[in-house]
């Protein structure tokens, strides 16, 4: 039976650009797992109560409910222990845990205050008062002003990528040869910005466009196919 | 035959402060190798000419040479394998690169940018002058009005640790239960902090600085019992 994901959907039900999600479907494809999406919008948390909090990605396996994305790797991880490694044993888990916080406290969050006014260009009509009000709460400002002087923010962006600049100029995937979590950890990222914005994140012959090029064409394309804009 | 190790030292022959020669101390600690550090200063050039380039860390290790702390460590690695793993894998490997090169593009600035001036009052004295104008070149300033704010600087220097802050909350080692060479490509930037500046890198409660005494008391204390200043 396929793995149930709610997965986070724009106004179009195939506009899927929550970067946690993009995370477990990159994992789930890794581990070569069946998946049936659900499409979830923000405000509907009674859909996933059972999980015992409001945010996706959730996974359903079987009678397993699992919700945070670092929490479903390490699940997969375990359960399916004869598939693919996503994390190459216990020294790659736990220096996937460090790139991962790297995400949330530096990639994640120079993109938001590039691309969140497109986001909320994008998300369900049902979506955008939730969202511009919670979004705004936490900006301190409106989702405009936040993003009126992207063109300065990505310079900034783009320098503190260097520590994966540098390590892909060394090899092809954080995780080495092959790609692996700590790779779909960080792109999670990138996809979230091209399923939802037309700004240019990366300069071109940048290697972390390259990496991203190969992780959008993984899997068949995956990502790469999936509602977005050039990039 | 304890491996040679040409190891930086400042006026006093036992403050040995390269936070690249700490990476590879740690790196020879965990694989058990005995070493024989040889002090070296900045102008002694010639004296690790045999390794083609002029910093350390370098080692000899009977009839190889071998220069650059990441390169020594997988040297290490690759030479030794049936000692205790320094990578724990070619995930593992893979993704301590990423961690190098954090440390390169974060941790070593942020810190250079604060300590540079104590770094000055410690070389040696035929150091002074090479260091105090190769610093200042690259520094496009004077050593004293780099660190002048280093009360503001150490502020968002805290704050650029947090990848490395939340991963510690979580595992006490980048490596997971135990140190790898992850830790110590961080710990190196620590240590230089430590052998060279009374200026007070972490707060109190801070789970970087308990992460930090750990290493510190690893391997009966080889970098704690270093001369340097209490942190």
């Amino acid at each position: 039976m396929a793995i149930k994901l709610y997965d986070l959907a724009g106004a179009e039900e195939d506009r899927r650009f929550s970067p946690n999600c993009w995370r477990t479907r990159m994992a789930l494809a890794h581990k070569g797992l069946a998946v049936e999406t659900i499409p979830w919008r923000f405000v509907e948390k009674a859909a996933i109560a059972a999980s015992g909090q409001g945010a996706v990605p959730v996974i359903v396996d079987e009678d397993k409910t699992v919700f945070d994305s670092w929490t479903i790797a390490n699940y997969l991880e375990d359960r399916y222990p004869d598939r693919p490694s996503l994390f190459g044993g216990a020294a790659g888990r736990a220096l996937a845990r460090f790139v991962n916080n790297w995400t949330h406290a530096v990639v994640y969050p120079g993109l938001f205050r590039m691309i969140v006014k497109d986001i909320w260009d994008h998300v369900d009509a049902k979506d955008r008062d939730y969202f511009r009000q919670s979004r705004e709460q936490r900006l301190g400002t409106t989702l405009e002003r936040t993003v009126a002087d992207r063109d300065a923010k990505i310079v900034a962006f783009r320098a503190s990528l260097q520590p994966l600049r540098i390590t892909l100029e060394a090899q092809p995937f954080l995780g080495g040869a092959a790609s692996n979590y700590a790779d779909y950890s960080v792109f999670g990222g990138f996809q979230w910005a091209r399923c939802i914005s037309p700004f240019k994140i990366l300069g071109d012959g940048d290697p972390v466009a390259a990496w991203r090029q190969r992780l959008l064409d993984a899997f068949d394309g995956l990502a790469g196919k999936s509602k977005g804009y050039t990039c």
